[in-house]
């Protein structure tokens, strides 16, 4: 029997991944599995969007340009535009997802064994596209006791070897919900000038900002403008993960040039995604409001619930939908686990991700969940209900 | 200016691009260019797959399973029996494209490194996916003598090294439109069992097969369900090229288990076209027959007419909707890009792709030319008076 490579055996699977058996067998067993473990919001996809796709007229389900359709690339700028963001068409590659931007972006940034720093807790999607571009991930730490702000710029000074070659951010963060300050920003874009670095920033969750926060995007760096990179999708913002549309976007022409050696040598971006996403621009500011509305319900609801909670602490997050929370235990994996197979409170559970997945450097984050505030309000009592039950009967306890 | 990486400097474009800029100048002159050059149907996706996505009823635009809709990959596996191809749903990971399918094999199969064996000349995307993986191609020569036959298994005997992991072959083929016999792929078959390799194959033109031929699948090779790996794809079958839909699919649990981490980091396939490429699913034979009657004249009467030009020789293709012709020039890369910028006929012009990049080795095939028989009989009649008229005039004929 042939053997299978070494990176695809080194291929991580993803920390939520490893409790879905373990959720499939409570299921089985009747309980009711409240899941806040998946960035799948329940919100409705805008209309416009779903619209434009039942009306496509189509005969030959051809092919698209392989940066994407003309059209939508020339709508894309000007939502950038509307949102303060200065690009042009033709600085904008569409891909499959985020997912496939951020792989371009490795592939092009870096070579095999090359180094990019990302503040841990990070994303753990992105250990997948660094192994799979055979790039090393290295973390600096941030923490949650203040709410996974920037760690200092000596900080990730201290990372920097002769193998680095990029930095990247995720802002608003997944999984931490923070919100990186223009002054945090700046001070990375200095860093990352005087070491002629690239800086990828994965803006996905751009529309998820609360409490009047307003997310700065690294294309606005100055002098940046052959450094920064961003990463977009469509999947969070207008509620069409299932879409696969996202962005790779630069200023860099050379950068840009090769990218599209990769979307060309893939074809193209799938053709009814694009409608589905051009139809998407046309959502009404109205949308938004009331998506963002409901998330600052739904976080104050369940941020606030848990930090109720005897010994449970959670910083408030400016952004995203996620929060992460560190709860009196020592090992989250094993209380998450033992939620699903051991406990349940009125046929109820709670699936939740372990944070020490999100983690680079072993060990850390072993008391802290991710906790996706994406169902609606009545859920997340049910799951605030059963989540202080639980660790009252939790046997490791460590209050 | 932080530097690309090398990898993303070696990525190569596409032999058929070069010649985009001459075939824009070209109808910006006014000329009328007949596209032969790309494998772009212009066959019609059939209903069902149209309507399903039109009659879809969704709400939220979720993530589907990374390896696809298991009712997709139910579908799917009842496909393969009617095709006499034994596999099951839990075999099947959709992909988006074809594409991603050749990525994740790669990946998969070979380490950043090692070898893979491809006859030559073949679809040069895989040189893209090569480079991607960080492996190498290694290319035994087919000739257009015998229509690209199998080349003997000495010649892949003599190609294998200590790097040699896997042998790549696509039948029917892109661009020679050979398809191997069943005895062919047996002795194939055998050495890949005594070398323990994989043996990848890219079946996507499975239906494009005429006169009577019939397709042997890899995967019905005898005692080699671990060492085959099947590249499928909605995109010509359907004439859905822009769903984006694929398939990976083999016996091998390793394999496929280390796929699945592959897939599972970028998500999901797209979701909409899943729905197109289900409902495609209930395409009726008689599409099959049509397209496969209609590609067959426009073969006859390509081949016929191309072999019936002085000094013109193609060998009649036995699958895919590609001819290779050997022209009497020096060079068809020179020719070509001649055909668009200094040549019309009656307001005509053809453009072609020149097959010198579909070989490995180089100085191969530069009297070749890649024609795609996409385009109505009164379109290729054209191109045929034209491609006569051209041979004429060229200062660089040989004959
Ligand atoms: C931070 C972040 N980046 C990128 C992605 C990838 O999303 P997609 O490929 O659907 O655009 C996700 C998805 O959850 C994410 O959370
Ligand atoms: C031989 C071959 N394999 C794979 C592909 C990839 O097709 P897709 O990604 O659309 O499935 C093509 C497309 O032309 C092809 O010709």
């Amino acid at each position: 029997m042939p053997k299978i490579s070494t990176k695809a055996l080194n291929m991580p699977s993803s920390p939520i991944r490893k409790l879905v058996p373990f959720a499939e067998t409570a299921k089985i067993k009747g309980k009711n599995v409240i899941h806040l473990n998946i960035g799948q919001p329940d919100i409705e996809t805008p209309e416009s969007a779903l619209n434009a796709v039942k009306t496509a007229d189509i005969n030959v389900l051809e092919y698209s340009h392989s940066a994407g359709f003309e059209s939508y690339r020339k709508g894309l700028a000007n939502y950038y535009a509307e949102n303060d963001i200065n690009i042009s068409k033709d600085e904008i590659i569409v891909t499959t997802g985020g997912s496939e931007a951020l792989l371009f972006g490795f592939s092009v940034g870096l070579n095999p064994g090359d180094e990019v720093i990302i503040p841990e807790p990070f994303y753990a999607n992105y250990n997948g596209f660094a192994t799979a571009a055979g790039i090393n991930i290295v973390p600096v730490t941030s923490s949650i006791e203040d709410g996974f702000a920037l760690p200092s710029i000596e900080e990730f000074r201290k990372k920097i070897t002769e193998k680095t070659k990029a930095i990247l951010i995720c802002n608003p963060g997944n999984p931490t919900g923070n919100l990186y300050t223009t002054d945090e920003l700046n001070k990375l874009g200095a860093l990352v000038k005087e070491k002629d670095l690239f800086l990828f920033a994965d803006e996905v969750y751009r529309e998820f900002c609360y409490d009047g926060a307003k997310p700065f995007s690294v294309i606005n760096l100055k002098g940046l403008e052959n450094n920064t990179v961003l990463i977009d999708s469509v999947s969070k913002r207008y509620s069409m993960c299932g879409a696969r549309i996202g962005a790779l976007i630069s200023k860099n022409k050379e950068f840009m040039a090769a990218a599209m050696k990769f979307a060309q040598a893939r074809l193209s971006p799938p053709t009814y995604a694009q409608i589905a996403a051009e139809g998407a621009l046309k959502t009404p500011q109205s949308y938004f409001e009331k998506v963002t509305d409901e998330y600052v319900q739904r976080r104050n609801l369940m941020v606030d619930g848990l930090n109720k909670i005897k010994g449970v602490k959670c910083p408030k997050p400016k952004g995203a939908f996620y929060a992460v929370a560190e709860l009196p235990v020592e090992d989250t994996e094993h209380f998450c686990q033992w939620l699903l197979e051991d406990f349940e409170y009125e046929g109820n559970t709670v699936m939740m991700a372990p944070v020490g997945g999100f983690y680079a450097t072993p060990g850390l984050g072993k008391k802290e969940v991710r906790i996706a505030y994406v169902l609606e309000k009545s859920e997340l009592k049910k799951a605030l209900i059963c989540l202080e039950h639980a660790l009252n009967e939790y046997p490791n306890t460590t209050i």
